[in-house]
């Protein structure tokens, strides 16, 4: 079905790809089995069905707006949230202790790309909810843990993280807003936060806000940043119950209101559906913000809920890449039009729009992008639960360290490529793309923000040349190049993958050598050594990609000898659509193609920018304000 | 200021990069001189800043809506029509005995540009009518040419190109409105029309339809297509006058409606004030029409409108990309945000974000796909003038080998770059780029038809590699390779310029090389040599923009000498911003820069491009649908 997420391809990276299955083999999810995982997921895709994919255009129609004292959101955001807290997504990932159904990560990550891939906006508020949860179990004290934990893996707390402020943007080192300690423990918070999403609206009866200030008196920059929890709503009673009955009717709460107020709504190019705000605190005597982990200790302990949305962030810009490629394809195959250059007599029948090479070009390309995307996304997840739950130390270590070097391209990535997807799913369409009747153009729009929030790809690159590449000694460097290593010998074992091997292995080279080579630079002049590190980037991005669709490719063609079939389909494809698993042999095909596709056309990009890299090119560098003109 | 096209960029770009100043030698210019074209690009800049720039957002938010009877347009768009209209712009390109100006295209061009960059979307209902004018003077009757070209010169009337249907879109050939044959010699046309600009308004007293269709019992294909102009209003009394004093009063009309009914309005994801309608002819009778042109010459008649519409999308193109530019540029020299790597002392001031070398890297990018596509279409209008205009018969052969040759990618690449522009101008402002309080997201929007109309990409690198390459036995391609080795030869002169010359040469012998291949492969089998045209078409388009900005690095570096300024700006760049002529150094170097940053980083994105054309690599053109999943 258009518009959900393709359940055939989700098995292949869960199953085939990845060893999802068998996860249950750990202690912690022995009482669980593929068949539980699958349950789940399927779950969650039929609420994605029901409840977001039906209101995607209406929620983009109506944004939300506020009318100087509430925020309103179009109903059907409601049902959603809460068809999903009933569902128990907020806490499936949590301890059965808790609550939980102690689902793995990767699971919630599927399930959440079903969401993602159905109504993207409308994901932000449990995908926060979820990050606040993981902050507070991670960092929170056991009182704040008692009091807001239950309430938000019920959703009747929505979370926020409240990071940015109006005049420092990406440098999180000069966030101004200040804390005031006070006698019974608490702080008072003044300042204002920018950008934030979910930051106010009446979804849940409480909203919590985990805010990033400076205790007064702490050092200036990084070191003097410590985390707050504010909650919209405060206990009256001193018991810090929400009273759930109230939800909706402030007058009607015992609950007070903290000095949080809603000073605007951002109107935004997409994502409308979620609400972005702007949000002073303190203009009442000072907002009541209970300190969360050590003082100064808020940006390490942000990092951690910063790390899950980027890896959120990834999977949000694959999905909106997968719906658009879902939609393109279908259109470009009821769509007739033109015939091939071979065949112009006038008289006969227009082809479908997949018989033109560069049509099918543009969907091998969204391909790639899309599930690539996907690929690395629940790659990083599998990463994620390795660190926690794998049974050897050294590989929940390695799990770590090579997902910490991973995390900016998992975040940049697919939001880099999932936006030229998007764009080539208008381009299939053609004028009835660029029309508000399909739903293309709002998955554009919706997608640009992902190679922004969560770090613009400027601040990954600077992230990844200038301190993951270095970090726990260059381990996590090391572990890719033997991951990299290990699947070129696997291919060079397949005759017809054995030209993409030495395509990875050539290009792997030329980013071994040049990360060497710019590790050394940024010793002499870090500055110079930097100023192309978005380049580096896009260069790094392309290899993992080109290591992540050989994978997929050594997994096509042993699937394909399994069942018997050719790598290329034969003369006799046309027969062969009639046998027995026909449409399996299909889709690996489509595997291979794409893996083709991206090893020839994508790879090979980064030969004359780690040429520019190697050199220490200087053009950005050297150019000046004043010549701008 | 904001907004409008940087005049002294103009100027390069018409009397240094271009030979404007020396049009008034020809004999049809003879009145003129560089003083009257600046006067009327004046006049038409302050047109723009005066009467379009200041609805943009508003055309945005408030898009034409029809009531079932009328189009509604914001009140702006209509004193933005007459002002132009009264200024004389729709025909000042016409001969004085016309009753026009006789100004060169070239400053049509140049007005136009500043129009675009004010308000693109709006310049849509001029550009038309300007198009139908041409039509008219080139292939009119002189009955036509006497009823209507007065009334579209006078502004009393618009036009409008209708081409595509709803079931063949870029298959011209396939159209199927029919054209009856009337015993008075006019036609009853029946058919639907889409996507059809300016199709339904009441700005003008009348609009102009010219209309493809089918000639009954004429053969399929584009063999049988003729034109037809089908004027909204038909005159009443049989003298064909407009009445304008009843303009847009139908009531009060002599004339009476043609058969030609608005069946709705589109609505797109940008260029919201200009707008896009779904056509009816003859659902009561038959259209009337009247045949321009020969019988089955009517693709041959409309490809003259649909080449300068080529160049007008090319130019929106960039104009578009330009203000993004601009907008970005100012925000990035008045946001201070961070401290480069080497400077990260919390207490020191944040600067400004073109101290980030990540950030001068997105505005050399944006200043170099938007002025870059400013100089190509300029140097279309260039060529199309020559082609008219210049004295000697073989300048004239020469041009319009060129500009045939060239066209496809006057089109494309600034529509394709100008989109890249548009999207780094967003990256720079960050999250407030994305918000609606600024206009890069509409311009973004704005931008991303032009890949789509008049030809999509795809569409043009079919036309430039499988027709236009080989066009007049090879001679525009032939013309292109001795202006690229002119220029190489004089930037060789200049030592700073010597490893651009190099870089320029050897990526234009790989062009060479690849061409030559591809059209050998042609012969053997059209559809695989075609698979990768689109790829083609890219790799062209950087050559000549690598072209382009190597000729502006001569003139730069000319200008430089004759200032006394060294190219690089030595050390005492802070001194000589005191000096005189420091803004002309300055802008000088950005020109240099911008060609050093073009050809290192955008030229050599050929190189794994052309392998695979050389190659006939055919990962998309095997693909086979049903892999797709």
């Amino acid at each position: 079905m258009a518009g959900l997420l393709d359940r055939r391809e989700l098995d292949f990276l869960l199953y085939e790809l990845l060893d999802t299955a068998a996860l249950p083999g750990r202690p912690r999810y022995r009482e669980h089995s593929r068949e539980v995982f699958d349950t789940a997921i399927d779950l969650f895709a039929r609420i994605a069905a029901a409840q977001f994919a039906p209101y995607y255009r209406k929620g983009d129609v109506e944004e939300p707006h506020f009318d100087g004292e509430r925020v309103h959101l179009i109903p059907e955001t409601q049902v959603a949230w809460d068809t999903l807290r009933a569902s128990g997504f907020l806490k499936a990932h949590c301890d059965e202790a808790e609550g939980g159904l102690q689902l793995p990560e990767i699971v919630l990550r599927a399930a959440m790309a079903h969401l993602m891939v159905a109504n993207g906006p409308a994901t932000a508020y449990p995908f926060l909810t979820l990050g606040v949860i993981n902050l507070l179990r991670a960092f929170g004290s056991e009182a704040q843990k008692a009091r807001y934990l239950g309430p938000l893996m019920d959703g009747e707390c929505a979370g926020t993280m409240a990071l940015t402020e109006p005049d420092q943007g990406s440098a999180l080192g000069d966030i101004r807003t200040r804390a005031e300690p006070q006698p019974d423990g608490s702080y008072r918070l003044f300042g204002q936060k920018m950008f934030i999403s979910g930051g106010e609206h009446e979804l849940s009866a409480n909203i919590v806000h985990m805010v990033l200030a400076r205790i007064a008196g702490a050092p200036a920059g990084a070191r003097g940043i410590s985390l707050f929890l504010v909650p919209k709503w405060l206990p009256g009673d001193g018991d810090g119950d929400i009273d759930v009955e109230a939800a909706g009717t402030p007058a009607a709460r015992s609950a007070r209101r903290n000095d949080v107020a809603l000073a605007g709504l951002l109107h935004k190019m997409g994502q409308r559906n979620s609400v972005t705000t702007v949000l002073n605190f303190g203009e009442a005597g000072g907002a009541v913000g209970y300190l969360v982990g050590a003082a100064g200790r808020g940006l390490a302990c942000m990092f951690q809920m910063m790390n899950e949305a980027r890896i959120g962030v990834g999977l949000n810009a694959a999905a909106t890449a997968l719906r658009g490629y879902r939609y393109a394809l279908d259109y470009a195959r009821s769509r007739k039009q033109g015939r091939p250059a071979s065949h112009k007599q006038p008289l006969s029948p227009q082809v479908a729009l997949t018989a033109h090479a560069d049509v099918r070009r543009m969907l091998l390309a969204q391909k790639a992008y899309a599930e690539g995307g996907l690929a690395l996304c629940l790659y990083a997840s599998a990463l994620f639960e390795d660190e926690r739950t794998h049974p050897e130390a050294a590989a929940r270590q390695r799990a770590g360290e090579l997902l910490d070097l991973l995390t900016p391209v998992v975040k940049s990535w697919p939001a880099k490529y999932g936006f030229a997807a998007n764009d080539l799913a208008i381009q299939v369409l053609g004028g009835a793309g660029y029309t508000r009747e399909h739903p293309v153009e709002q998955l554009l729009r919706d997608q640009r923000i992902n190679a922004i929030h969560e770090g613009t790809e400027g601040i990954h690159g600077l992230d990844l040349l200038g301190r993951k590449l270095r970090q726990h000694g260059g381990a996590g460097f090391g572990h890719l190049r033997a991951e990299v290593a290990a699947t070129v010998a696997a291919a060079r074992a397949e005759a017809v993958l054995a030209p993409l091997a030495v395509a990875l292995e050539t290009h792997w080279r030329l980013l071994d050598d040049t990360s060497t080579a710019l590790l050394a630079a940024q010793a002499a002049d870090i500055d110079r050594a930097l100023a192309n590190a978005t380049a580096y980037l896009d260069v790094f991005g392309r290899v993992v990609m080109g290591w992540l669709w050989l994978r997929q490719a050594c997994i096509a063609v042993r699937r394909l000898a399994d069942l018997g079939a050719g790598a290329d389909g034969g003369d006799g494809a046309g027969a062969e659509d009639e046998r027995e698993g026909a449409s399996e042999a299909h889709f690996y095909r489509g595997k291979l193609q794409a893996a083709r596709w991206y090893l020839a056309w994508e790879l090979p990009a980064i030969v004359p920018l780690c040429r520019l890299l190697g050199d220490g090119d200087t053009v950005a560098y050297e150019m000046r304000d004043a010549w701008f003109g």
